[in-house]
């Protein structure tokens, strides 16, 4: 395990801090004016562009709106400005130049770090995959058959991806329960979360091109925390045959800071013992799972917020490599700004599943808030906030929070 | 139904040109240079950014190579340029300026026509739902319950939409055959197409903001033709619980042009007649299907194209302008260059189905060419075309050749 890099920038320093040096994630800010690239240190956000101008580091279009550009550069490119930041940041190295481009981070706001290309959402929680087969059809048959041969996924919608801290509308939609005759259209009833963690494509891939699972974890320029938005009731009605649509569509949240592969190197862990051999295309070629503590808190309008979730991203069944080699394996072409989605990441007990479905299983058994208010799903004004730190030795690696905040439903179109 | 508009080009007043004054497609050319905006004319491509240089047409960055600036503009923007051209090129109206601006279409190439943002897959053919439920499920549960109440779609993977002409490699995938204990990993062995149409969102919508199916009508730019290219053994391994994947992000053919809505009004009809009444954020408010004549040739290497099915756009359920107020009613956020894929376009018989799997059913009975070998899937150098055009009184409207010929599968990742 690294120690923590000491920075001349005091609250970079504190163990509690989600950026310290060691840390340096990337994201979009703007200070009153045009967003561009950043950095999180501290307390601060340091802007890329402005150092960039000054000469102090190599042209990577931080003055774009978004991190795509620095992204396709690859590895080498990340490293280089990483080593780079490390040293104008290190203890000892402080210069006004640098000091001029710091902002306290309660002066900026925090856009989407990067546009969002194509938004894939995978199932590799096993837990969370047994759970929900289990409600769904039955426990002997909870898991399907290609569960634990296949990193199971689908494509989600990349237009609706926002950055934390967007309050959205409740979705509407077509929905109906198995005693109604006809279905009806309305606002969602039971609207609900999931916890997961998003990896970015950096690098891009050909089409009709596989790439290995090595190959596939150097393309992956770092990882985000991710709610994956879902109306359970939508989803039922319409889930069958082609999967997930609607009910997935209107919401997908990530946290402001996009953490590199670099920085969580420490944290990497192998994935879970194979219940099955996987096929060589996706086995695992070393550890590519990472240990990342994870919480989800639940506010109710007015109310404390209340932990309802604690668990561990190193539970998954599969890594963002393996998803990413199977993904480009049919001669699917990936692209800088793909987002992929972990899957729900439930752990083995009912304190440490990621969304409401499988704590309040269905709906039977309602959670009790600090506030003393019961929730089986999510109701207007509710806040969901999704927490992740990587645990080091006086020092943790965080990503910011992903929140979100339902809003009453829109009124139908005339 | 509009008589032909009589250019001073000869070639566009041949009664079996798809590209009569009447059409107007838009497209994206090279004539040996920088892609950029062109339509197409008879035996001519016009160039678009050439003639709005000379100021005879509105900045719409016609020079840019992709449609999607021009697209966004909104329905009055695309009727102005469309008069403008008419003008322009009608019967009488010759000039220099104009001629010097275009291209005889064998001098150029095609590329594709707009930035495909995000790929939507519809399934509104009724007789295709009924004949793969059939295939899989039996003749009684055919049709999934939501069917007749929902325009049951999946996201697709836009990096693979490449334009007519694209050549592409034999996926390779994961599959299991029933009778097998285990899955393998390898070329495709039941490689199959789907003849759809392509509905090109011009104008965006918001997130949070439903739709009404009059103003999805409006959104629409225009439409293709579209090959659904799909790997039929790997979609039946991968496909329970969450759709097809990787089974059709392989690639997805789309024609070179895209045929506006005013070229098509004249062929407008209506939607079969409803089996349940649909829910009213998707009721039909007129006719927005279209009478577009549709055939799929299919040409073993070397041999001659045998024609394998002729059907018709106007049997499908549910129009596209159905299927985008759908798709917007969760709140899900609509960009310029979302395409939408009618589904698998097929009639009632067999001479009628738009896919292998239908013609052949699931296998079982072989396709015979006109060179004489027999086809139940495709196989390696086999090249499928899709063709369609409305056809008026002594004009057609059609699309370009949808075309694409299988290369051997890639070696597989190292």
């Amino acid at each position: 395990m690294t120690d923590l890099i000491r920075s001349w920038l005091e609250t970079a320093n504190d163990p509690a801090t989600p950026f310290p040096l060691n840390n340096l994630p990337f994201g979009v800010f703007a200070a009153g004016d045009t967003p561009r690239c950043g950095t999180a240190i501290g307390n601060h956000v340091l802007d890329l562009a402005a150092l960039q101008s000054t000469g102090l580091l190599p042209d990577c279009e931080f003055e774009a709106p978004a991190l795509n550009t620095f992204m396709g550069l690859g590895k080498q490119a990340w490293e280089d400005v990483r080593q780079k930041l490390t040293d104008l940041l290190r203890d000892g190295n402080e210069t006004g130049t640098v000091r001029a481009a710091l902002h306290d981070v309660g002066s900026v706001t925090l856009h989407l770090p990067f546009q969002v290309t194509e938004y894939t959402d995978f199932y590799a929680g096993r837990q969370h995959a047994f759970n929900v087969g289990s409600m769904f059809r039955d426990r002997e048959s909870a898991l399907p058959p290609n569960w634990l041969h296949i990193p199971i996924g689908y494509n989600g919608r990349a237009s609706t991806v926002v950055v934390s801290g967007t309050d959205f509308h409740r979705p509407l939609g077509q929905m109906k329960a198995p005693h109604e005759e006809i279905p009806s259209f309305g606002p969602c009833k039971r609207l609900d979360m999931e916890l997961e963690i998003g990896a970015v494509v950096g690098l891009p891939s050909q089409m009709g091109k596989p790439i290995s699972v090595d190959e596939a974890d150097d393309m992956i320029f770092g990882y985000v925390i991710l709610n994956d938005w879902s109306a359970r009731d939508i989803q039922t009605w319409e889930y069958q045959p082609l999967g997930p649509f609607l009910s997935k569509a209107f919401a997908t949240t990530i946290s402001p800071w996009v953490v590199s592969k670099f920085s969580l190197a420490p944290f990497r862990c192998a994935t879970p013992p194979r219940e099955k051999e996987l096929l060589p295309y996706i086995r695992d070629t070393g550890p590519m799972l990472y240990d990342i503590d994870l919480a989800v808190s639940m506010t109710a309008k007015g109310g404390p917020p209340t932990v309802i979730c604690r668990t561990n991203y190193n539970t998954m069944y599969y890594s963002a490599a393996q998803q990413l080699a199977h993904h480009a394996s049919s001669g699917c072409a990936m692209r800088t700004g793909d987002l992929l989605g972990s899957g729900t990441i439930s752990g083995p007990d009912k304190g440490t599943y990621g969304s409401l479905l499988e704590m309040t299983w269905g709906g039977k058994h309602p959670l009790t808030l600090d506030c003393g208010r019961t929730r089986t799903f999510i109701e207007d004004g509710d806040t969901l906030a999704l927490h992740g730190h990587a645990q080091g030795d006086g020092y943790r690696i965080g990503f910011g929070p992903c929140t979100g905040t339902i809003l009453p439903p829109p009124t139908p179109a005339a």
